[in-house]
């Protein structure tokens, strides 16, 4: 008999009826005799609700009471899909992040879990119960209610899957698994299916959205399977494992693409030992968040350097960049908003040194500046105009034989 | 330094605008020295609105997780108000049941409290916050989530003072205080300066809608003083206590009507030793709540017997009387919707047997016929048509010199 762990996101529970539709589908896997818990978001935008309620009261909530008020959502959508449940004749029984043992540090509104105190889910399981688990919250080593931040239900069935030796843990959302590219930009992308912790990691860290960095680093620490796929359909989605299998490896497994960040350049850098890490350093201070940088070579002693962060801390970073950048002596600076990140990942690159060349290649011939460069050993991500992401997104695609099963075949 | 326990109800919290209003006031008595609880409801209609999920889910929910659910209500608004105080620079800390040590029996619903283990709230009274704690929520001897039904939050709030040794509950409603009659029935009704426990509850049983039973019983058995008062001003309202002061006796204190039962007669009732215990006992296993009851003088071999019932389960016991009167072999009974009760009341009433009789000559005087009497040591109560319900509450009103400050120093 299989333990698994299915996670339905909130626009699945979004309402009564879809709640009802939830309940259809595990009540189907619960009669083919599999233990099955589900962990489940609020309901639809009720979270964005609540945090609008709170920012009726304060523009600073407490974070404490932000967490317990933010709890207030899972316990809903939870509730009503056991009474859903139920209601088919399905034993079913609901559980707060606290009853379900999940542990975390005392970080409100962006906890960690620490431990999972399984015991009340298991025992429920073995009494033929399905249980439903409230995603997005813990309680703390104080005894207080918090939340995990974004993607925490992601999180939550991770770390449940691995406290009950789960043999998969299901995220189910309204896409069909992980694409090899993002299909509103590259319209012949393809489902993967199966694709390794590392190479999801680098796609999580570039920009691909289906699954959150921290809840993949999770399963991949503590070897559970994930299985994205969709709410909608009984199709397999996309396998997320420690290795795949040999007829599924290919030398490029998807690219992703990131336009939400802005490249900012210093001019006129003093180039002297440590400098850099200066600059960075307090940058960090400023807690602005540093994705990639480059150092030109010097020139007559001055140097530039380019990095890129989130366009949306641009607003409240600029007086802190002004103030570095008169404390080094710099000459000054300008931001650039109108770029985008188009990043290459693949477990096949670390044997293959020709892949970078082959994509910059690619897009010099379609008549693309690349203006950054970053690698890591399955990734090379490159900065483009904005303007030029989507030929590049295709481009790159088509040069490595990405749109369809046979042109991966190939490209091998 | 006083512990003072403070119970909102939902329309004082119903927006984040009554909230701050709430957080003011609260602020107000936490700045005097007193250690403040506050008990509060959910916002508003919200229970109402989960209520009705519940039921688009299905037609009877799973009590369990009806209690999970409809406990997600005081989270929002006590989470709310804990934020609106930290923001106004009150240290405050909000609890649910379960972390304020309400301790229920397993009767979800409805459950009741058999055990409150305060010291969460006591550590952080000590260190100075004000805790905002659910009303109407607890954990079970189970470690399940309950409710406590009807008027919860108010007997949330009175065994909280019970557990804490407060020196007061204040109940703060929209309105000022407990009346000596309803306003909307007697236009000259008195707001009262105290009442005995023992005539609280009377009033409570006999429609007067101000306190539930259950948490004045609560406090009698516990020796909790009630301030109900409103929660717009700093009036005093109305103290429910053991004795009032000798100042404050009066022959009768108030007079309270319920218009929510309706009347039954069942016809030629054989009139056999234990026929009675036989109806009523059948009528009790249906669930049939029955309030007064009245036997006639037996007339060849045959007798009548009257009750009162709530007129929202009349639709659903037809059939469960008609059996009954079939097994018995009564004639025939008739229900009558278009009755009123009419009850006065005072500890005053022990020591002079007279009041009932002026009550029934007054009503004779303005011609007005009685149905039914039942009474207590304490209370008189009279089942009249409710077509004749405001007259007869005025008649009886004014007969015991209830109007006014010097009429009630003349009566008595």
């Amino acid at each position: 008999m299989a333990v698994v762990v299915q996670k339905f996101g909130g626009s699945s529970v979004a309402s009564p009826e879809r709640i009802k539709i939830v309940a259809e589908r595990v009540a189907k896997r619960a009669a083919q005799g599999d233990s099955v818990v589900v962990v489940v978001s609020a309901m639809g935008k009720s979270t964005d609700e609540l945090v609008r309620l709170a920012h009726e009261i304060t523009h600073r909530p407490h974070v404490r009471e932000m967490d317990m008020l933010l709890s207030a959502g899972e316990r809903i959508s939870m509730a009503l899909l056991s009474m859903a449940l139920n209601a088919r004749g399905v034993e079913a029984v609901s559980f707060t992040g606290s009853q379900a043992g999940i542990v975390t540090d005392t970080s409100h509104t962006k906890a960690r879990i620490v431990d999972v105190h399984s015991h009340r889910v298991e025992e429920a399981l073995d009494a033929g119960k399905v249980v439903i688990v409230a995603g997005f919250q813990g309680v703390s080593t104080d005894s207080d209610v918090t939340t995990l931040g974004r993607g925490g239900s992601d999180t939550t069935a991770v770390a449940l899957a691995a406290a009950l030796n789960a043999d998969v843990c299901e995220i189910l959302t309204d896409v069909a698994g992980v694409y090899n590219a993002d299909p509103r930009v590259v319209p012949n992308a393809r489902k993967l299916n199966e694709v390794t912790y590392e190479e999801m990691l680098e796609m999580a860290a570039s920009g691909a959205g289906v699954l959150v960095l921290r809840s993949v680093e999770f399963a991949r620490t503590h070897g559970v399977v994930i299985h994205c796929r969709s709410s909608f359909t009984d199709e397999p989605g996309t396998l997320v494992k420690e290795e795949v299998d040999e007829m599924e490896k290919a030398l490029v497994t998807a690219i992703a693409h990131d336009d939400s960040e802005a490249m900012i350049r210093i001019d006129g850098v003093p180039d002297q030992p440590g400098i850099a890490a200066r600059i960075f350093g307090d940058i960090a201070r400023e807690r602005i968040n540093v994705d990639m940088i480059v150092q030109n070579i010097s020139h007559e002693g001055k140097t530039d350097l380019t990095f890129t962060m989130p366009k949306e801390d641009l607003a409240r970073s600029g007086q802190a960049i002004r103030r570095i950048i008169a404390d080094i002596g710099a000459a000054g600076f300008s931001a650039d908003s109108d770029i985008a990140k188009l990043s290459l990942i693949g477990a096949g690159m670390k044997s293959d040194p020709g892949v970078a060349a082959d994509m910059f290649s690619a897009l010099a011939e379609a008549g693309i500046n690349i203006e950054m460069i970053s690698t890591s050993s399955i990734r090379i991500s490159c900065v483009v105009r904005a303007l030029d992401l989507e030929q590049a997104s295709q481009v790159i695609h088509d040069r490595f034989g990405l749109g369809t099963e046979e042109a991966v075949m190939e490209g091998v």
